[in-house]
């Protein structure tokens, strides 16, 4: 690994920084103060900055030579009860978006914002969005690349969630399907008058219990496709045969499956059994990694890789054709959880990965 | 079948009765106005009376004649749409309880005001009670069971509820057993961590399905014992690994059981399966087939005799020891429907039956 030179410490720097982020409740929704803060921040250093909702892109490309995106997300999910102001705390910072993704929005802000690597081989540009823990359609970082097109023709985004200092590739797939059974209604006194739809499921929820996860390799990467049971409800009154029992089924696919054909797989796994309808998809993430950037960046952050068993917004990159990685120093573990916190080792590992890629 | 003679014509009368019953709505919880009537009814034609809540004894004993108990409920279920006022119809009595129960108690009450069968080789008693066919603990029959001794030293009950002019001999119980799975919940992309409690319960679910019922055969008459699961339910988020699914059981068991032995039935099918919780139960009732009076009842009605497959009151007067039969003019297909009906045809023989048990 190369040195890095920058014109602070970054360690001490990084930890004040994420101290004045976490300072912001920015709970889900509430994301407007730290919006204007940051294009406070950015208009008086000169950068151009674009406000849309309560997301904020700065920087602008460099000609003739390719774009990345730095992206975290300003929100985090609603605060515990014991939650307090957040402090350092031997190694750690503690505090309500610690590691899910603050952390991440901090070293993405100290890359930015450091001339040495802004004068680098690539044009920087920063995208802080909100609604990022909230319902999927209130996800602002949809509206941005809606709305922004020097967003859309980026060469790679690096999206800062916690990854646990892992380079994790791609994304799964996740679609929501509700499965209805139908059956007859009689009185429970004399089932045989009916059909019960819900012990009639039996045969699905059994297949569903012993199917194993299926692996799938996608550039090398082991992504594990699983088709899990959620959440079931009958709707009628206790003496009745039920004639009706739904159940949501929760597919998560593999990077090399697109939203249709994931609907095929569960059409065709449900069969005659039951009224599938599918509530709501999200598209897989490719993982790029045969991408020379993305390589380029494996190789400069010298970080465990491994493929992201999760779905995260480097699908809405990748549905764009945007090459775009998850990187960031949170711990996955912490995320949402009371108490949150990170390392704060962690920060100057991720900065430094970061920064040998945007300089090297 | 022996001829009835009584002092006035039964069927024009009765039907006129009928529709009397059928002018007070006595939905559950408001049979106040038919309580008073029956009250004022009785009162004015000298007889013993006692109200009791919204329900009516009225009636003594006779010494050393057995005391036969006819018995139906006043209240109905809340009234469809386009139910109206009761009417005849051809040869039906349509409105909102004609069959369940006010037919019955038509029948009952014109016996009872019979002075002929009054004068026959019983002390007859008229029970007529409230709220019946809401929440169980709220029926007025226990009530009463608890508060007017002589009807817990009766020699028969004669629950006049719809049998299709059959004699319904005992009644099955009932109980309800919530099953608990338990599991471990985790994010759904990542199933491996927590253990799916729904998806787990499907060899119970099987062995339910599979299950045939089991006929139980008490006094010659065979009951049909039944375990249907009628609800289920989680409680999770769409995109958890459910930690717990719950359903509920419910268990008709035949006259040769008691609770305690019904309980251990439900516990001996799940085992070790579930956690159970038996949140409701009702006793099941003896068919008595060969108590003298219910074999007498059956020599003089000449019905079918048929088991009761569904719970009835007769449940709470078996309990007490005291032997009780179900018949009456209603037909069980009629109960709680839209348009509710009986044919006016069924009080008189039902009339005719009880008529010739009372007088021979």
């Amino acid at each position: 690994m190369s040195p890095v030179t920058t014109r602070r410490p970054p360690t001490k720097g990084l930890g004040d920084l994420l101290l004045d982020l976490l300072a912001f409740p920015s709970v889900t929704g509430q994301e407007q103060a730290i919006a204007a803060w940051l294009v406070e921040r950015y208009r008086t250093r000169g950068e151009a900055v674009r406000r849309i909702g309560d997301s904020v892109v700065a920087g602008e490309p460099r000609a003739g030579l390719p774009t990345v995106l730095l992206v975290g997300h300003t929100d985090v999910v609603p605060f515990a009860s014991g939650d307090g102001a957040a402090h350092r705390d031997g190694g750690r910072i503690v505090g309500r978006g610690a590691s899910d993704m603050k952390a991440g929005l901090a070293v993405a802000m100290d890359c930015f914002e450091d001339p040495a690597l802004r004068a680098g081989r690539f044009g920087v540009l920063l995208v802080a969005y909100a609604r990022e823990e909230g319902p999927h359609e209130d996800n602002e970082l949809g509206a941005l690349l809606d709305r922004v097109d020097l967003l859309r023709s980026a060469d790679l985004a690096v999206v800062l969630e916690p990854t646990d200092l892992e380079v994790q590739l791609g994304c799964m797939g996740a679609l929501h399907a509700e499965l209805r059974f139908g059956g007859r209604a009689a009185h429970s006194a004399r089932p045989w008058h009916g059909e019960n739809a819900l012990s009639k499921a039996w045969p699905l929820l059994r297949e569903l219990h012993e199917r194993s996860l299926t692996e799938v390799e996608v550039d090398g990467l082991v992504y594990r496709e699983v088709l899990v049971p959620t959440q079931a409800g009958t709707r009628n009154a206790r003496n009745v045969v039920p004639d009706r029992f739904d159940i949501n089924l929760n597919y998560r696919f593999a990077p090399d499956k697109t939203l249709a054909e994931a609907t095929a797989d569960v059409g065709s796994f449900v069969g005659e059994r039951a009224e599938i309808r599918v509530v709501d998809r999200a598209p897989a993430g490719r993982p790029y990694r045969e991408n020379p950037l993305v390589a380029a960046f494996l190789a400069a952050a010298g970080a465990p890789i491994a493929p992201k068993q999760a779905w995260t917004d480097v699908a809405r990159f990748s549905a764009l054709g945007v090459p775009a990685l998850n990187y960031g120093p949170g711990l996955t573990a912490q995320a949402h959880q009371a108490g949150e916190y990170v390392p704060e080792a962690n920060l100057a590992t991720a900065r430094a990965a970061l920064a040998r890629f945007l300089s090297t």
